[in-house]
């Protein structure tokens, strides 16, 4: 198999990450995939840094046997706190991206008067890392978080246009967009199912930045860039799909985050 | 030690199981007590039945090398599809007790129109534990369940006391109050925290079954049956906190649980 050949590996705590592949699948189409998606251990952004290190360290093994061309964090709470270990584990010849990254130069492009929100999971927004990574690029940029726990389970429910959901965004955006914040970015990847709520409750003069969309703008930057892009003619891409558990109602709500039929899903004991 | 000296073995899948021991402590002021709280793979209600019976088996036997004279399931995800690994686990020498048993003995004995509600996350409700625990006590009371998987992340939360909360109680229950029902069973260790909410939606002609109260009653039956009650005079009672995660917030979530200041958590690592 040829370079080009070797899929790109996604990686989750759970099902959010699908957000990360349907971008990929629209922006990529003939790129092969394969997902883990670590579902017995979901959620992680609840977990201490420590917990999230080490499991990341075991999804990064597991996809990296699969002999992937690149890898992609598609968490935000792992992309906040567990960076480095997957980045050394990958070592210099896989490229590492993730949502943070991808999405803070999407913020940093987007705003026009340097004053961002960003919205995530409690690990996410106590990490620090979107105003770390934010101002790597840009130093005169403020940042405005906000932690959301409660959008993943809305998600999760199904509630993704209900006045439960819609009360829930008009508290934790409030204190947001009192500072005037021209960009949102939606720091987790269950987020973007929520983005007609949180636009509207935005209005119309803040940019929402999806962070699943920037990601796998990113990704077709640097396998163009480093010639690793497949030839799309004659041949089907493979995406494959793993968890580590098939709880209720899992194919319902992989396939809302998927936005399309789940092929078949094989499930993997917990790596060590 | 004798066996009257020797501790209550409590466990859940996180935090939640402490509302159990805060009602033991009240209950059984002298009872020693060893809890184990799984929080690095919590929560449990969205995993599959499999993967929470192997998480239990490991929790149990962490406990019964405690030298615990009693076994408390707290979790009514655990007790609802492990109950049985756990009873074999325990043998015949440690009585095993858990809250779904507890709260259908009391949902029992509180109705006088045979009509009960029961709420819980969606494991336990899909699982149909407690209606068919209720029927082995009593054929013709009939049983309305109702799945909310939002309540334990709005305690986790902290908003017990909230609009979002009042709202997405009343959508849940209104299936169940529609029914009839005289008696709701809280069948999940989160509940107690808003059962302000849930009884001001209920009303004064429903009677809501707190199963953290109850087990511990049982508890208290069985180990003075048993003579297995320690005795109080000239000695302090143990209470020993061990957890396979510390998260962030965990210390105000756990106390707002056990409703005074935790003690010393030791953290250990995930049993095998």
């Amino acid at each position: 198999m040829t370079k080009a050949d070797r899929p790109i590996g996604v990686f989750d705590s759970g099902v959010g990450g699908l957000t990360v592949v349907r971008a990929l699948m629209e922006r990529l189409p003939f790129e092969s995939i394969v997902y883990f998606g670590d579902t017995a251990r979901v959620p992680y952004g609840i977990k201490s840094p420590d917990t999230i290190a080490r499991y990341a360290a075991q999804l990064t093994r597991f996809l990296l046997a699969q002999d992937v061309k690149m890898l992609i964090v598609a968490c935000n709470t792992m992309a906040a706190v567990a960076q480095e270990v997957v980045r050394t584990l990958a070592g210099p010849n896989v490229p590492v991206l993730d949502v943070i990254e991808a999405g803070a130069r999407a913020a940093v492009a987007a705003t026009r008067n340097a004053t961002v929100g960003v919205i995530g999971t409690p690990t996410t927004i106590n990490s620090n890392t979107y105003a770390l990574r934010i101002h790597a690029l840009r130093g005169d940029v403020r940042v405005h978080s906000q932690a959301c726990a409660l959008f993943v389970p809305l998600v999760e429910e199904g509630w993704l246009d209900h006045p439960v959901t819609r009360l829930t965004a008009e508290e934790y955006l409030k204190p947001v967009l009192a500072e005037g914040v021209d960009t949102l970015v939606l720091g987790c990847t269950h987020y973007p199912l929520l983005k007609p709520v949180l636009a509207d409750i935005a209005g119309p003069q803040v940019r929402i930045v999806d962070s699943a969309v920037t990601t796998a703008e990113q990704a077709a930057r640097v396998l163009d860039g480093a010639e690793g892009l497949r030839a799309g003619a004659g041949s089907v891409p493979r995406h494959r799909f793993y968890v580590t558990d098939v709880p209720l109602r899992f194919q319902t709500i992989a396939e809302r985050f998927l936005g399309r039929a789940l092929p078949e899903v094989v499930r993997v004991d917990v790596p060590e």
